[in-house]
């Protein structure tokens, strides 16, 4: 039987990979690498990187393949997802038919963790349900950009007994929830910041884990204006930008 | 200067540590471990097997000491945990004055991420604040028991681009918000069930990571008697439990 792993592997910063993460790639025949577009060459880079870095057991190969095209703005989010994950999932199944053995192991190596606003184990679950290709999955976690953020800023992530949100750029477009304390940010490609309470207290971090990390903190007001300067400044640098944010009401 | 590491050790596998927190634990001269009550013994062994495995470089020392006691049923919950972070916060200066030399650097392994429903960040900004002992402190994130309990389950925290609260079962005693798509419980000490919707699904796992975990999924109505039953009963086999569940509403 195929066995599939899905592995988280942190946030920028190889040494984010837990012993479980490097255990699990010493057992693996195949990783597969999705490009997303050549403005993320440099994270299929780390990908790479970790592989050569931390697989010494055994031989692998890396099989890379060109995630479809995705319609960024379309007329229902949803819908568009749901679409571009049937036509991934025909791609991986593929793929995976493919390029592993009966007997293989593969890998999917996740930025972050899988369990966080990434798609593979939805993927995995379609081809499950499609029924045409049979295999076990196993999921081994990693660090977000969420603990990494919290870190470089070391900052609990909720206050004390408070809850915390998790959240997208999309769904707070309209504002941040009227109960939430703490509301972190993710996948915001273009965080205005206009809309909030300027007396919120900001913890912002790009590239967390890597090298190039920046991290800024203070009052939503006092600070938007250079975080955006930042973000123009950084992607036009890098050719893309990944960040994240966390928003805390003023206390009481 | 005194340097201070708070390391995230994950949620009872040792082999969740990331290379960054065993490159740190090599630095390490002082290892301060606090025992929270003799039920929690299993979780000291935790750490002190850490130590062992993982460091290697250099000779190091465990410091023990009892964490004070809390008031576990307080008239105003906020005020008996800001008390007995005071009373740890000095415990804690005494003992870095004490036993970590002046250039020496000190580590507290925290279960999980020290990020989430944690206090040693809090407590170090307090000694901080009290401005009578100098070091420099640093984080270092670590697998939580979220993580791991969507790893073992093989789903996503989130549904496509919704958000996920992240709360403790005090905050739910009044029932979940109704903003919540899907929330995650963590700290719920004696999980009831019966006021929350049956009709929500429930993801739970208990001693997650380690070779005792056990999960159950399902609708909330069907399997809440059979989560409240192997409750009771690992938690007599084991003198105490670590849970943590994940509750998501029916699909429109």
């Amino acid at each position: 039987m195929r066995q599939i792993l899905v592995i988280g592997i942190g946030t920028g910063n190889p040494e984010h990979v837990t012993i479980q993460a490097i255990r699990a790639l010493n057992t693996v025949d195949v990783v597969f690498v999705l490009d997303k577009g050549g403005e993320k060459a440099d994270l299929v880079a780390l990908r790479r990187e970790i592989c050569e870095r931390y697989i010494e057991d055994r031989p692998y190969r890396i099989v890379e393949a060109q995630d479809p095209e995705r319609d960024r703005n379309p007329a229902d989010y949803g819908v568009a997802v749901e679409d571009w994950h049937g036509a991934r999932a025909a791609l991986y199944e593929a793929m995976i038919a493919r390029e592993l053995p009966e007997d293989g192991t593969g890998a999917f190596l996740v930025w972050g963790d899988p369990s966080l606003y990434d798609s593979t184990l939805r993927i995995i679950d379609r081809i499950v349900a499609r029924g045409r290709l049979a295999f076990d999955h196993r999921v081994i976690p990693g660090i977000t950009s969420v603990q990494a953020l919290a870190a470089s800023h070391r900052i609990a992530l909720n206050r004390i007994g408070a809850p915390v949100q998790i959240t997208t750029g999309r769904q707070i477009a309209g504002g941040l929830s009227a109960e939430a304390d703490t509301t972190v940010v993710m996948l915001d490609g273009d965080p205005t910041f206009a809309h909030l309470d300027p007396d919120l207290t900001i913890y912002w971090g790009a590239y967390l884990g890597s090298d190039d990390e920046i991290t800024l903190s203070g009052r939503l007001g006092d600070v938007a204006g250079e975080i955006r300067r930042l973000r123009t400044e950084e992607r036009a640098r890098h050719g893309w930008i990944m960040d994240t944010y966390l928003l805390r009401r003023p206390a009481d």
